[in-house]
């Protein structure tokens, strides 16, 4: 079976979209500068149809991570941020299983990309994608609220961060609030150890390659 | 003129102590995980006055930051839960100043260290140390919120992140609540570009050394 994966870019105080994100403006106010690095690279310009761009180390990191899925999931936050600007031929080119509490019928769009529309929560979601990966991988896409959850309820097999040196300063927080990551009757939160596979450093970002280890007492 | 630079071990969700932290529990519940990579190295342990322990990377990296300051500065949270467990010979063994509301006689201890209590706020308590630096940097030792200020006002010229990869889930923030590195008036925050200038990576640690950039728009 094939594992859970998510990359997110993150700030130094762990932001991954500025204030004021929503669907006028997905990213937030200084959110565009944790994606900066990625946008001239050549993997990037390809899944958005364009050609050239640049390789090397970034890109060579980027590409692995996206041809490992067969399916991704995302939440209903996310998909409505971003269902404009995708347009008709959305990045993805697999099945996309969005978490939401609206039925809908599921929308075919160009270039391999299906939308999907799960009413019945995130485990199940989870497991429609992995039916629909035949194998492969399946990529969490975010919001930072499924993520929550699925390291909550540890679902998440390698976490990829993009740390990008800036100071957001407010946003919304990967890691959420105090206790997000804790179970019910665990107030304090849980303490969940991470094993780190890889770091590589590049002029504009670390990337930070994590696998989960058994949680420590 | 020296400058002011300041390490912290930070957990990946960005806590620099667990939940509950205080004068029983200095580093709250987990806290001390953020910094069992530091405890066996040979300059930690000359610090606290033993013998022995590993050299590498790591130590090189800490020793370097650890020879540069001729004072320290420290908020009062750091002081009192530290003045205990620090005893009568203090791991600084310089002149430190300690922002605070209380006034109080320096007190003088054994190995080089006297702690002097600044009433005037964290700016002269800078000013103070500086001087008495004599052309050395200047520690920022913590806590949180006196780092927060630094950034905040522009103080802070080095910044060397220790990140290990647990989330603690609870506790204390580096970087505060939404709007903490804002000024008055600024209430989304301030966009605060950072120039990473090393990374060094190793078994437990990641270590991301970053120097103030002018700020972007």
């Amino acid at each position: 079976m094939g594992e859970v994966i998510a990359r997110l870019a993150m700030s130094l105080d762990g932001y991954v979209a500025g204030p004021g994100s929503g669907r006028e403006h997905p990213l937030g106010i200084g959110g565009e500068r944790l994606h900066s690095w990625v946008f001239g690279l050549r993997t990037f310009r390809r899944m958005q149809g364009m050609e050239g761009g640049v390789g090397g180390p970034d890109d060579e990191l980027l590409a692995e991570h996206v041809v490992r899925p067969g399916a991704v999931v995302m939440g209903h936050g996310m998909y409505i941020t971003g269902e404009i600007p995708w347009g008709e031929e959305p990045p993805f080119h697999m099945p996309v299983f969005v978490v939401t509490r609206h039925p809908r019928e599921p929308l075919v769009k160009q270039g391999g990309t299906t939308f999907h529309f799960v009413t019945e929560g995130p485990e199940r979601a989870l497991e429609l994608a992995r039916e629909a990966a035949g194998g492969k991988d399946v990529s969490l896409a975010g919001g930072a609220d499924l993520v929550q959850q699925f390291i909550r309820d540890d679902w998440l097999d390698e976490l990829l961060l993009h740390v990008v040196p800036v100071l957001l300063g407010d946003g919304r927080r990967l890691f959420g609030d105090p206790g997000d990551l804790g179970g019910p009757g665990d107030p304090g939160g849980r303490h969940v150890e991470w094993h780190k596979t890889q770091v590589l450093d590049s002029p504009e970002v670390t990337h930070i390659r994590l696998r989960r280890k058994p949680t420590a007492s």
